[in-house]
């Protein structure tokens, strides 16, 4: 009997998203997010502050097979570089048919999603709501309000990360504010896979 | 591009954990959950009113393969059988190492979890709990509080359901009031798989 994994639990606080017992805690500032945002100057202008933009905290180290599952959160700081929101640096899947779910805590944003060839689609993230990334599509989230975005998220512990083809890639469309909101507008730098910017 | 399965939002009323939206509600009442109360004499009583146990809701049909997450809540109400305290009929995998997480949202409980050989392990839910169901571990929920238990559950798509190894079976432990407070002891009536009673 001694060869089954033993069930455990960990707490989350639902006053702040934190995991207390977390493995593992990565905190993400502006430089590990190098070139993710449009606005180069406004990225310069910050790099001497550095500012957190998320905190992801792992609730669990289980095995990275089929039929387990592996859990988080993610904290996104409220702010903006330029007029583009704070967001995560966003990723497909190692293995791209692994999906991930996310289920807002706290605070308001998107999951901002796309396809490898820059469709994109946005899901609106607010507490209670639960936003599915089907497989093969690349996502990442955004902060568009004025507290901390605190999501909870569930993937197959098998599915891993993929960072580097939206690192190059970029995402098809930014989250900015203007006039006061978000909108979601085409990014002028998005490059297509497969084909080289001019 | 149309091959993509589209991402989708489902929202979970976070006051009673309601989904408005849900493909499908289970209704679970006494006569559903026949032979699962240890207490015969006191189930039939109850037979007439024939009370809801629990409700659950079905966020998604998101396809039964490798790669998908399905989700739901379930509600269970408070109330006792006997002395026993109103819980879930209770699964094992059809694919056995499939897990299982249950997140708290309201309410206060168990996790039961047994092995096919009897071994109990008990976690306890509360808001802002996530209580892991490792591989091969049967598991049911158990409402010991005076208000609704409300639990988010997160599965791969493909691990189907074994209700009938519990059926005929039991669980080696119950959920009981004693003096007013849960208590954990054995089930007299547990069989243990490839067993027979005496």
């Amino acid at each position: 009997m001694t060869d089954y994994m033993m069930p455990f639990t960990r707490m989350v606080h639902l006053s702040d998203g934190t995991i207390p017992d977390a493995p593992l805690i990565q905190t993400r500032r502006l430089s590990d997010l190098s070139g993710c945002f449009a606005d180069s100057d406004a990225e310069n202008a910050l790099s001497a502050a550095n500012p957190i933009i998320y905190e992801v905290y792992e609730a669990t180290q289980n095995p990275e097979v089929v039929g387990h599952l592996r859990y988080s959160t993610t904290v996104i700081r409220p702010g903006k570089v330029g007029d583009e929101y704070h967001m995560t640096r966003g990723h497909y899947h190692a293995l791209g048919d692994r999906c991930e779910l996310y289920y807002g805590l706290m605070g308001e944003g998107y999951l901002l999603l796309q396809t490898p060839e820059g469709e994109i689609n946005a899901q609106r993230l607010t507490p209670g709501a639960m936003a599915y990334t089907p497989p093969y599509w690349g996502h990442r989230s955004v902060n568009t309000g004025k507290d901390n975005l605190v999501l909870l998220a569930v993937y197959p512990a098998d599915a891993g990360y993929d960072y580097r083809t939206i690192a190059d890639q970029g995402f098809a469309a930014l989250v900015v504010e203007r006039d006061g909101k978000p909108e979601i507008v085409p990014n002028p730098r998005f490059v297509k896979a497969g084909l080289q910017p001019e």
